[in-house]
C-alpha cells in the first residue's frame, strides 16, 4: 500500500475535527497513515495502544478506507516517515497559533529530511474542537457529544469516571 | 438582583486592569457578578476565600456599586451562569493572544448552554498588565504599586514575605 | 425605547454573519441600533437609504425584534450614541484581524466620549462570511445562497446583473 | 494527463519564493497547474499572456516537470478546477497574515464545489519576498537580483525601464 | 555629527506617538536623523517640505535635541541611509499588525545594504495612535488635542477647512 | 567599557540564532552585554556557569569583539542593566507570538526604571531555530549540526547522552 502522507498527533482521544481532516484528506492524497506520536512531556489519559485502536474503530465505524493506523513510540517522526516512504506530513489547523507553534518543527523537518508539511484548515464547525479543551469539559460533567463519535464519547465519560 | 453578566477569572490577585473592566462593565450592564474560578492545574498565592474577599474589599474602596462577588469551586461556568440567570459572560482582552486562548471556551460554552461572550478591550495603560507578571515582578523585589490598589499590593508584599 | 447598544457597519449588503449578531445581541442587550455608515471612501452597491430597508426587511422576515435600523450620513459615530443614549458599541468579529483593525478605532472612541465598545465572536459557520466577499464570489457567478436570506440573495443577484 | 493540484495565483512576476513551492509541490502531487489568475480589482505590470510565458520559460530553465501554465480570464477559480478534475488547491504562505487572507476564500471554495485548499509554507529564504515588495523595490533602483531567476530579472528591468 | 539611527516614515502630520518614539531614540541612539519620505501611491495633506518643517518646529517646541529632519524624494532608503553612515533603521510598532507589515522590507534592506531594522513599541498611551486616524476622526470634527501637540493640531485643523 | 545594550536570555545552549543577533547587535551598538537570566521556573540542561562559559567560547571562536558575558543569578533585570549603566535591552525575535510574549515584560521594565527595550527580527534561515526545539531534536537522535557551533552542538550531545 502506497503512502503519500502521514497525519500525526496525540489524539487523546481522537474528535470530530480530527475525523473531518481525515476524510478531506484522504480525498486529496488517496492513502493516509495516521501516526499516534508518543509526548514524553505529557500524561495522555488513553495510552497509545488504546488511542491506535480508538482510531481504528472510528473509521471502521465512519467507513473512511484508505488510511492506516501506526503507532511512532520513539525516535523522529522524520525517520519514521522515510520508512513508510511518506513524501508530506499533513497538519490540520484551527487557528493561526495553531500554525504558530507547529511551522518551525515543519521547517526543522524538512531539514532532516526533505519532507514536506502542507496544513489543511479545519471545517469552521470544528474549528475551536481540540482534544485537551473536550476532556476539561467532559471532567466538568459537560456534555460533549457533539465534538465526539458515540464510541468516543462513551470511552472518554467511562474513564473519567474511574 | 438582576445579573445580567458575569466575569470570571482567577483574580489571584485582583489587578488595577481587572478593577478598569468592572467598572465599565457596570456601565454597560447595570449588574455584575464577578465569579473567582477555582483552576485545580494552578497553585495560586490567595485561596479563593481570600480573593473573594480582595475583591470585595477592593469595590468598597473604588466605591464601585452594582458588582457581586461570587466563588466557583466545581462544575461548569455555564451551569453556573445559568443558575444566576446570566445573559452573557464578560472577558477582558489585552491582546489578540488573549482572545486566541478564550475563544474555543467562548465557542464551546455557546454550544452549552447558548450563553454568549463579549470581549471588552483593556483601557491602553492596563494592557499588559496581568496577575502572572506583577507576582513575577513582585517576587524579584520590583515595585508593582501603579498595578494594584494599596491594600491589594500590601497584601500581595505580604504574602510574598512569608 | 431605551437603546442599549448600537451595532454600526457598512451592510452592503447584510449577510446571515450579520443577522447572527443581531439576534444575539438583543439576547444580551434588549435593545439595539443597527447604524449604516456611510463610508466616503468606498463606492456601496446599494446606497445608504436602500441598506436600511434591506436590513429593515431582513428583522422583519426573521421575527427579530427590539432592533432599529438608523442612518448615520456625516458627522462621529459616537455624537450620534450619545443622542441616542446607547452606553456600548457592539462589533462583530470573525478574526483576530477584525479585532486589530477596529482596536485603535475603539480605544479613540472611549477617548471621546466614554462610550465602550464590547466585540462579540462569529458563530463559527460565519466566520468566513463578509460582504465584500459574497460580493466577489456573485459577481463572478457563484451561489452565495447559504451566506444570504432569500431576499438579500435576489437583490443582490438583480443588482449585479445591471 | 492527471491533475491533483492547482497552484493559483497573481505572478506579475513568477519570484524563486513561487519557484520554490512549485518543485516541492510537484514532489508531493506529482502533477500541478499553476493558474494565472486574472484580478480586475489590479493593474498588473504584465499582461496575463506574458506571465504565462514567463512562467513556462521559469520552468524549462529549472528543469521543472509535471507543471502545466494555465490562465483563468474570467469566473470562478473553483469551475476552473472542477474542469481540470483537481482536488486540492494549493496555496504558499510566508506569514500568518498571508493565512488570514486567504482562509475565508478557502472555505467559500469548500462549500461552493468541495475543493479543499491546503497552505504550504515558504522556505525561510523566501518567507518575505513578494511580487509586490520585488516590484517596488526594482522600481526604486535596488537590486532584486536574489529573489528572481535572471531572465525574469531581465524582463522586469526592461519593462519598468519602459 | 554622526546619526547612528535614522527613523523614517511619513508623518502626515507629526503625532505625540511619533514624538515619543523620538524622544526615546535619542535616549539610546544618541542621534536620530528622521526621514520624511514621500509615498508616491499616497496623497499626502501635507506636502514634504511642510511635514519636515513642522516636525523641526516641533522638535524645538519639545526641546529634544540630536534630532536631524530629513527629506528623501526619491530613491531607496538604504542608500540614503549609507550616505548618512547610519548603521540601523528604526520602526516604532504599536501592533503585531505593524511589525508584520514592515519586516518583509527589513528583510530586504537587510539584503540590500546590511543595514539591520530595529523596532521600538509605542508606550501604551499611544498604541492605538496613527496619523491616518487622527485624520480620519479630525475631519469629522473631532477632538484630536490629545493626540498632536498644539501647534499640530491647530495646521491640522486650518488645513482641513480648506 | 561603555555597555549600551544587554542581551537577555536562557542560552540553554546558545545557538546560531543567538549568534547572529549578537553580531548584528555589536554593530549597532557596538557594546553589548550578554545576560545569562537564572529562570526559577525551568530546570536547564547547563548549569548558569556552563552556559556563561559556553557563549564566551562561541565568542571567542567567532571572532567577535565587544560582548561582555555575565550572569544574573537573582533579583531583577532593570536592576542589573541600571547598575551596567545599559540604556537598551535587546531581543531577538523570529515570530509575532515572540513579540507577544516579551511586549508585557518590556513594558513593565520601562515603567520600573525608564529603560527601553527593542527588537531585532531574526535573519530568516534562524527565524525557526530555538534552544528547546534543538534539543527536543538532539534527544529524539535528530542531527542539529545547521543550528549551532561545532562546540556547542559537541557538548550538546555530550550532555544528552548522560
Amino acid at each position: 500500500m502506497k503512502t503519500v502522507a502521514i497525519y500525526p498527533g496525540s489524539f487523546d482521544p481522537i474528535t470530530l475535527g480530527h475525523l473531518s481532516v481525515l476524510k478531506r484528506a484522504v480525498g486529496i492524497f488517496g492513502e493516509i497513515a495516521v501516526v499516534v506520536v508518543h509526548n514524553p512531556n505529557k500524561s495522555p489519559l488513553f495510552s497509545s495502544k488504546e488511542r491506535v485502536e480508538m482510531i481504528s474503530q472510528t473509521l471502521v465505524e465512519a467507513k473512511i478506507d484508505g488510511v492506516r493506523v501506526l503507532e511512532l513510540e520513539s525516535g523522529l517522526l522524520v525517520d519514521f516517515a522515510r520508512d513508510l516512504n511518506a513524501k508530506v506530513i499533513l497538519k490540520g489547523f484551527r487557528s493561526e497559533s495553531d500554525i504558530e507553534y507547529e511551522l518551525p518543527m515543519a521547517q526543522v523537518n524538512r531539514d532532516l529530511t526533505s519532507i514536506e508539511t502542507v496544513f489543511l484548515p479545519s471545517e469552521p464547525e470544528y474549528g475551536y474542537v481540540s482534544s485537551s479543551l473536550v476532556k476539561e469539559v467532559a471532567k466538568l460533567g459537560g456534555d460533549v457529544s457533539q465534538y465526539l463519535t458515540k464510541s468516543i464519547e462513551k470511552a472518554l465519560v467511562e474513564r473519567l469516571q474511574k
